[in-house]
This record gives structure tokens, sequence and C-alpha cells, in this order.
């Protein structure tokens, strides 16, 4: 069993669920692509690392080396998985050069990756998180892929109630504080075409118009509201707002790829 | 333990069976493309619901939005499973409309999806099948994403051997019931580019040519029965009749493309 | 259990790995593609056989039926993996035909596929391999998918401890046994456009400039060691010596395709 280093505070988790840990998670999040060999070489070390522990391939399409974009998606996506899921989130263009690495407790979920904002919105919303660089080594690592030689082997620990050696952070002033609440901007197209943005509908006012790539899109409950043809925009399930064709591809029928800017037009005051 | 509703039959499969249900398996057929969310997030809802259930990753390129190709695709990759093996069919473009959610059991099989067509076909070649509109609700139901909401929690609970809620219906003039046994178009294009079809190649006659796009194919064996780009047609793996070119793509040597059609020339009578 | 056929010789694996096998692992290599159905049904094939061993999709995306670039790829990804792994390598343009299936014990790994030269490197980066051919069958042989109805169960069976029917083979002479140590080309192309090479960079001397598609490339110790927009070499996390460019990719910037020669240009003498 690893020492947890340098933290006075215990376990956000109690120690029974890791004891028996048959039931925690490990959630890969990556920019990877689906077919290999990265996302399987991470793999074969949380097997031999936390055998019996489950994996879940969340995103291998994270918006390729793209912190940003990918942090306002996987903050919409954690909050469904229960405490005590670790999150390995490898969005890591800077791989090799002075970002640090980390691994963040944040409502209860871990995330363990790169520090280059990835995570910054995720805990940003759980309102209290506590960050750790990750100073744990193992018997190698290569100079390019973290997520295999460090990131993986870490989440393993994690998820079998193990605490790797780290020295904590200040969350503040961490990559990605400066960023904004919800961000005006396509993060993800699905593979229907659908253009998710980074903003929660919920921030949104019932009647708001957004507009993107020249055009205006109104708000349906769901793509059957819709007319066939028709582009709208509707809270996904995931609560995000995202622009879409009914029977269509938004990408291709608008235009709308990853970074596009969105426009927040509010409803008229009454 | 969920209340099995309506249903006055005793359940298909022997209760030992899933007492013990280490060996069930939940098969995902989806149209939601190889990297993610969806299919993660569906598989994550599984581990919690069905934990200790294996879950395989059947198909994540079903035709998009087209339940009817679909639906003989699964129809011929069906009946290689085990009774007992829960299907959780996923090509849904109506969902959040008036298109009901169905459990189905055929052959000690079951499906779980959408009642668009889906599972028309493998239930038919079964003869008998039992019908239910899923009655059963979780804690949300997003108007989105049906799969991770009722079809992902339903799978999980008849693979665990529970029986979720649901009215019985009548399987005759169900969405798929006017559908032929056999499709004569291109209903898939796999990695490799041949073109597999809705036809059965046990219901072809020996020496029946195919034509598709303008050319007409001869029957083979198999692949290493042709001459190096020689198109031909060949019953493949799961008993589809496929055209493809020896050490070539089919696809692009003779413009295939999903839903092309095939007219069947039968042999001259002896 | 099956009889093991024809070998004098002991396994080469301890027997009480294999009893408690629940820690063995089976990883698929293939050119199938990350979508469906031929990876899945292999896997329901190994559940299905193997029940409780895990099974790891290292590559789905092996260059398409090019067995020898397939075969440097494997021989750099398979050093990492203990001993008692089974990997199931399927790349197999010559299914149907002449070419025989084989199962190869090197290093205290296991390889089973077709005999063309996908194992050939792996297994003499070991120095010593024992070769089989497969002569054990199932209940079905279908013509044209041997991965799911004769290796996957081999490797299942393999993975559990037994030892399927084969005909020892001799070693030398076999398909493969010509091809170079290490191979001047590109051998894969991913996700983010690097272009990987079959050299091992080990083999190359400090200094040593590799030429690609008409342009010449130094060495890095990684991407932030480069400008932005700067080509460059550098040995990656599997040992191979891979083109890249530092925030761009480098196959669409510098036209290196899979199969691109390289020439190697050794430093002067000093």
């Amino acid at each position: 069993m690893k020492q947890w280093g340098g933290i006075g505070a215990k376990p956000a988790l109690p120690e029974g669920r890791f004891r028996s840990h048959n039931r925690a998670m490990i959630v890969l999040f990556t920019d990877f692509g689906p077919a290999g060999p990265y996302s399987g070489q991470m793999k074969a070390v949380l097997h031999k690392d936390a055998p019996g522990v489950a994996v879940i391939d969340l995103m291998s399409d994270a918006p390729a080396c793209d912190p940003m974009a990918s942090a306002y998606l996987l903050a919409a996506l954690a909050p469904a998985f229960d405490a005590g899921t670790v999150f390995l989130g490898v969005v890591d263009p800077g791989v090799g050069g002075v970002r640090a690495p980390v691994m963040v407790e944040a409502g209860g979920r871990w995330f363990v990756g790169p520090d280059n904002g990835l995570f910054a919105i995720a805990a940003r919303r759980e309102g209290e998180a506590r960050w750790w660089e990750i100073t744990w080594r193992g018997e190698r690592l290569s100079a390019s892929f973290h997520g295999r030689d460090l990131f993986a082997p870490v989440a393993a620990r994690i998820a079998k109630g193990e605490r790797p050696a780290g020295e904590p952070l200040d969350g503040e002033g961490r990559p990605g504080s400066d960023w904004p609440d919800d961000l005006a901007r396509v993060i993800y197209v699905d593979h229907f075409g659908n253009a998710v943005t980074g903003l929660r509908a919920e921030t949104l006012a019932p009647g708001t118009v957004l507009e993107a790539a020249g055009a205006r899109f109104g708000q349906r409950r769901t793509f059957s509201d819709a007319a066939d043809g028709e582009a709208f925009w509707y809270e996904n399930a995931d609560g995000l707002a995202e622009i879409a064709v009914n029977r269509g591809r938004a990408d291709a029928a608008l235009g709308l790829a990853l970074g596009a800017a969105i426009e927040v037009h509010a409803p008229p005051a009454r």
C-alpha cells in the first residue's frame, strides 16, 4: 500500500467502499480515437494493477489536443457517475513538457491526468475540490505516454483504495481557473452530426435563441418536436444546449464544426 | 425485484440460469459510432445495475437511423448467441416521439429497444415471440436518450433474471411486420468494403447471379476461390449473401453503398 | 481438457498460473476496425469459452490486410505484456485459402492466428519460439471468419491452461522468416497523424537522420523539445522511431502514409 503523501485530511471516501472494490469503476476520457493501441495499453495496465475493477470507455474522441473544450464535456458527463468513480482523463498535448500530473477529488469522484485545465470545470462545479500533484512514480516513465506509465497506474491505485504519493496543490490559479463557467462554443460534434455546445441549458432563459455560423436557432424539447429538416437547439440528455437538425446532420447542413462560436440572444424582458 | 407486469405465462428461461447470472451476456447493437460518449454511458448504467454481467459491443455502426436495414443485420447475427442473451438494440431515430419502448422474447433471447421494426425480423424467424411495451420507468427519463435511461436499465434487469413491468403487445401488426423475409438491398458495408446484403444465402438456389449497381456477380465459396480483383458474391460467416472483391474493396470498385438495390437472377430451370 | 497434440516438451508456463486463470489476459490485435461486428463476435466466443478471462482490445486498426507491417507493430507492443498473455492476432487476407492456422509460444506469451508472417518478428525477437499448426477444430468452421470459429476458441482454451491439438512446426522457413529485423517503412499512422516506423530506435545511432517523402528529420526527445510546427523523429513509448510534428499532423504536413519508405542516414563517423 502506497503512502498518502503530505495530506492531513482523511480520505473523502468511505474505506469500506474500497475494501470491496468490485463495484468501483474507472472511466476513460481521452482523445486517443476508438482504435488503437493507446487505449488498449492503458487498459492492460489497469487490468494488471486493479484486477476486477470495471473499466468503461466513456469517450475516445474528446476534442483532440483541446483540453478546454474537453473540460466542459467532461464536466457535463461526470455528475451522472457515482462517488468513487475514477476518471482517467488524457487530453494531453503538453506531455513530456512542464505541465504537472495531477489527481483531483471533487464531489467524491476522482480525476487523474494532466494539469492543463481538463479537470478545472468539473472541479469548480463541485464547489470544493482537493488537488495534488502526483509525485508517485512507477518503474518506467516514457516521455510521450504518461497515460500508460503514470496516469493509469495512479488511477488503478485510487480505485483500489490506495493513495498514491502526491503534493497538495492550491486549486486557485491552476490552469483553467480563468475559464468561464460555460463556454459559448461548439465543444463536440457527435456521430449523428449534432453540435454540442459548452452552455448548460439551465443557464439559458426560456425563449433564448442561439446563433452560430450565421443562423439562428429556437429551442425545441426534442427532435420529434421539430419538422423534418428543421434546425433547432435543445437540452441534450447531459444538460447541454445542442444544435441539431431533425432527420438531418447539423454539421453538414449548417456548417458547424468544433470550436464554432455561439452567440446567445436572451429573450426580450417582459 | 421488479414485478413482472400483466403476464400470465411463466418466464421462458430457466430460473437457475439467472440466479447465477455470471454467464449472462448483454449485447450492444447500436448506431452510436465507435467513439463516445453514448455507448459508454449505457455501459456505466449496465455495470451499476447488473454488476458482473458481461457486456459485449457487437455493433456500434449499425446503419444510422435505419431500423429496417439494421433489423436484417441483427436477425443474421443473433442466432449464434445462447438463450438468455439480452440484446440492447438502439437504432432509434424516433426517440422522444410516439414509438413505444419494447422488450421481446424470441427463441430464449431477449431484445430491448424501440418498437420501430428493429426486432421484427429476428422475432419472426424464431416463429414464436412474446412482445411487451415497457411500462417500467426509472428515476429520470430524458427526451433524447432512452438507450441510457430506459433500455439499458431494463436490459440489466432482464439479464439479472428480473422482469421489468410491461404490457403484453400483439406481435401481429407491429412496425416491420409488413417487411419481407429477406431484403434485396445492401444493408451494411464493412471495414474492408464488402457489401453485405439482406438476403440469406440459403434462400438462393445454386447458380444464382446477383446484380447491383449495373454489374452481375457469380457465386464463390470464399475469397481465395476468386482471382485477384474479381468481384463475386459468397455466403458470409453469418449466412448472408455478400458482394466482395478478392484483394480489393467492393464499395469503391463497384460503387456499392448502403441501401443499393440487389436484383436476384435465379439459375435457369434444368 | 483437450489433448496437447504431439508435443513432448512440458508447457512453458507454470501450471499454477493457469489453474487460477482470473489474471490471464487475451489481447485482440486485428484489422477489423473499431466498430463491428467482427470483434464483438470474437469477444462473445471468448466470453463463452473462457468466462472471467479479461479481454483487451489492443488494436483494431492494424494495417488492413498487411501482415508484414502488422508484424513489426505487434513485435513492438507485445513485450510489455506479462508471460501468459494470449495474443489473438487476426490480419488474415488469405483466410479460406492455404495458409495454416498457427499457435506460437515465445517468451512465455502466446500468439494465435494465421501463419502469414504476423507473428514472425515477435517470435524472432524472443530468440526461442515454439510453433504448432492448429489441428483442433470446433463445431463449425466458416470459410471466411477463422477469427471467430478457430482462433478465438483456441485462444480461449490456451488462456484457461488447456492445450488445443496441434502439430509442431519448424519455426525456420515459416512465412516472414526472410523479413528484416527492422522495417524501414511507415507501419502505422496514429489518430494524431504521427507516422510510426518499423525501426527500433535503439538500432539507430545518436545523430541519425531519417528521410521520408523527400524531407529529412533530426531526432528529438519528445514533442515539447521541438518548436511548434517542427517535424522530427523520436523514440516513441514503444521503442519505435516515429516521425511527428509538434502541434501538427505529420501525415498531412509531410505527405506520409502507411508504407512510405524510410531512408536512414547514419551520423558521420567521428
